[in-house]
């Protein structure tokens, strides 16, 4: 196996390296996605654990370390680079997925119900996460403390603890959706929130790496600044919104007037890939503007392009390609070594116990009969790609180190674990009591 | 214009200098594209341009030299690196796409008609290209002579003849479809020769390079060496398309067992890039193994996936997204400052006239009567991507610099442009002496 590695490592050039990883990591996640939906968990649990098999091989002596490039603090390498960037540009597409899936319309319609069940939830994971890293993380990094000095301790716990407030929206309507209540209004509270969650969570994002950067460049980030920056992620969403839904139609009206092939796609990847950026350079996470793209843009936009394939079939094969890279590259970062240090056993079980009992708030508010509290609480659980997001962007902040950082993916992995289950029992167990499920049974 | 350009290089993190690379390449490339097809010429030709328009804006004295790390000879930058990647994969997936459009039974109905027309391209070409280049070339490029101070200036002359020899078909078959025209007798014989160039192109290019590696080695390669190298490319196609077609069928049917979603395209996805890393590792360029993946897979081999959208539709977008970017990084690459150089026009106008009059042997060996041999021959001389990747891999070794890189995009350019006319002239002279075409004006 060195021979091979080692082989594969001196004489590839790096173009030729960047093929063998897409070829390892595709069939990877997809054995990993396979195996978890035989036993009927969620897919995205395989990608992620394929991941962590793939960077953890090293762990056996067996001279695997094919992955050490793309677990190193700086990407020094070619192909290692253009994985992350591949892996970056899944995430764009992922979130811009996200965001066609549910269209404004969608986000006025949730209601109030859904939007006090996401606040609450999100304000408890918050609080609750903040105080289990108070109890088990006692120092700034070292990496961080050698650029900033003075960096406060309490921007690391507010970090995590913002890194556990998101309900992942595509796992918990996967869940729902396998278990064939779809429908039910616990269902449809608990989405709406999911999507409200998303956008919370990409707020808190935008501020939470705005806040490392200010203090990391020494600045002690005022109630002011923080305000303004709050304004800035929620006025760009808003206004993406406004002026997408102004500016859009005519955007897409003009590409559909263009003869060249293939000019739907590359309309809603320039909006996509605009708003991004746009996000970026206003200080927020790409993601945020990919997600309002997908938002702002729908299906009856591309109506003028007489295609008879709709603009989601058109973004589906791109991200069926690039999507299991971010998943994938992310488990591969998590260091499983870690877990030998109690300290970090500890915290990653701190932040489920914190990310279960934060999403049981959920119910607090709902005073309306008939609804399940616990159900809303369970189906509010599972964390998915938000998280993710946040640990990977406070790695590459230095916030988190690598035992947080595999921390909050192990809390990741065991809530998307947990919830099926729990979710049947909750349901299940809310179907005996009504009479209304006696007629479905009969 | 200054202060805009240094504040997104300073201040924009690599990622979100990604994403402005591809919109400014995105909305470009398709800029161009439009411009070129309402002016009944070729997209890609307009693709091309955008490119190098985009690369020499640096010579109007604006300031603007966002794209100069992508014309470097090393990649420093992540976000060049990253666009440079997604350029190879683009034409590892363009490879692919030709394979796919091309079967193995095409292949064989082609005939010695077509197979002869195509060798005799190819050689003519190859001769003319040669003399040409003995005519304006008298040195080895410094960059060379520092790490082989042996090379002979004959492997010089040896990679540009070699990089005249292939007919695009993409380009041919777009000029025939144009002028509804894809049906004649000429049509059918240049179009099964260009497919046939391709391969050919692709087997010369392999030797090419590795010729030139082994010459930059210090080793002179013998003539042993050279059929060993011919014999290995060879071997590879055929073992490829033998081997691929016993096994491709298991490996396909083994990924329509998988329940996961997505895995049509991935098992696609993984057979490209699986030939075409195997390529790369057998001294072959990545690309011949692309298109024999391509060649190999056929639509009937998915169908126990049940999909009601065939493999070249998922393929479809993905090739929409990165192959532009191959286009424009190509044009990006030339630099126009270098046709201030008589000897740089010198050599330009010497390429395309080999290009131009190698084809037109093409008809020497057609003794069938009613055929044209103009048309052949002139149907025969668009360039295109096999050339293009020739001048980015001549390039890439170091044996050609950045003028006669820039002069072999130009011919590409020139053939490119002068085809569609000259065809139609050709078609249209034929009609006229021919009994058949008053029919069809009637």
């Amino acid at each position: 196996m060195v021979a091979v590695n080692s082989l594969v490592l001196a004489t590839v050039d790096p173009f030729a390296k960047v093929l063998i990883y897409l070829i390892i990591i595709l069939v990877s996640v997809k054995l990993g996605a396979e195996l978890f939906e035989r036993m009927k968990q969620p897919a995205v649990l395989g990608e992620l654990i394929a991941g962590v098999i793939l960077g953890n091989l090293v762990l056996l002596n067996s001279g695997w370390n094919f992955f050490e490039p793309m677990r190193a603090a700086i990407l020094a390498d070619h192909a290692a680079i253009s994985i992350d960037m591949l892996a970056r540009l899944g995430i764009i597409i992922l979130l811009f997925e996200v965001g066609l899936g549910s269209s404004m319309k969608d986000m006025r319609q949730v209601g109030v119900l859904s939007f006090s069940v996401a606040t609450v939830g999100v304000i408890a994971s918050f609080v609750l996460g903040y105080f289990v890293s108070t109890f088990f993380i006692s120092e700034v990094p070292k990496q961080i403390l050698e650029i900033a000095p003075n960096f406060n301790i309490h921007i690391i716990h507010m970090f995590i603890g913002a890194a556990l407030c998101a309900t992942s929206v595509g796992i918990t309507a996967r869940v729902f959706h396998d278990i064939g209540r779809s429908q039910m209004i616990e269902a449809r509270i608990v989405l709406g929130a999911a999507v409200v969650d998303d956008v919370l969570g990409l707020i808190i994002l935008a501020l939470a790496s705005a806040i490392v950067a200010s203090a990391e460049a020494g600045t002690i980030p005022s109630f002011f600044g923080i305000a303004k920056l709050t304004l800035v992620a929620i006025g760009f969403l808003i206004g993406a919104m406004v002026i997408g839904s102004l500016l859009i139609p005519r955007v897409v009206g003009l590409g559909a007037k263009f003869r060249t092939q293939g000019l739907m796609l590359i309309t809603a990847l320039i909006i996509c890939f605009g708003l991004a950026s746009l996000a970026g350079l206003s200080g927020l996470a790409p993601i945020v503007g990919a997600f309002a793209a997908g938002l702002v843009l729908e299906e009856i936009h591309f109506k003028d392009f007489g295609s008879d394939v709709g603009i989601k079939d058109l973004i589906s094969p791109i991200s069926t390609f690039l999507v299991p890279i971010f998943f994938v590259q992310i488990g591969i970062q998590v260091r499983l070594e870690s877990f030998l240090n109690p300290a970090v056993v500890g915290i990653s079980v701190g932040l489920i116990v914190a990310a279960i009992l934060g999403k049981q708030a959920c119910g607090l508010f709902i005073t309306r009969k008939g609804i399940d509290r616990l159900t809303v609480g369970i189906g509010m659980i599972p964390r998915g790609e938000v998280e993710l997001i946040f640990a990977g962007v406070g790695k590459s902040l230095g916030v988190l180190d690598d035992e947080t950082f595999s921390a909050i993916v192990v809390m990741v992995m065991v809530t998307t674990f947990l919830t099926p289950p729990l979710l049947k029992w909750a349901v299940d167990r809310n179907k005996k009591s009504e009479p209304q499920a006696k007629m479905q049974d009969s």
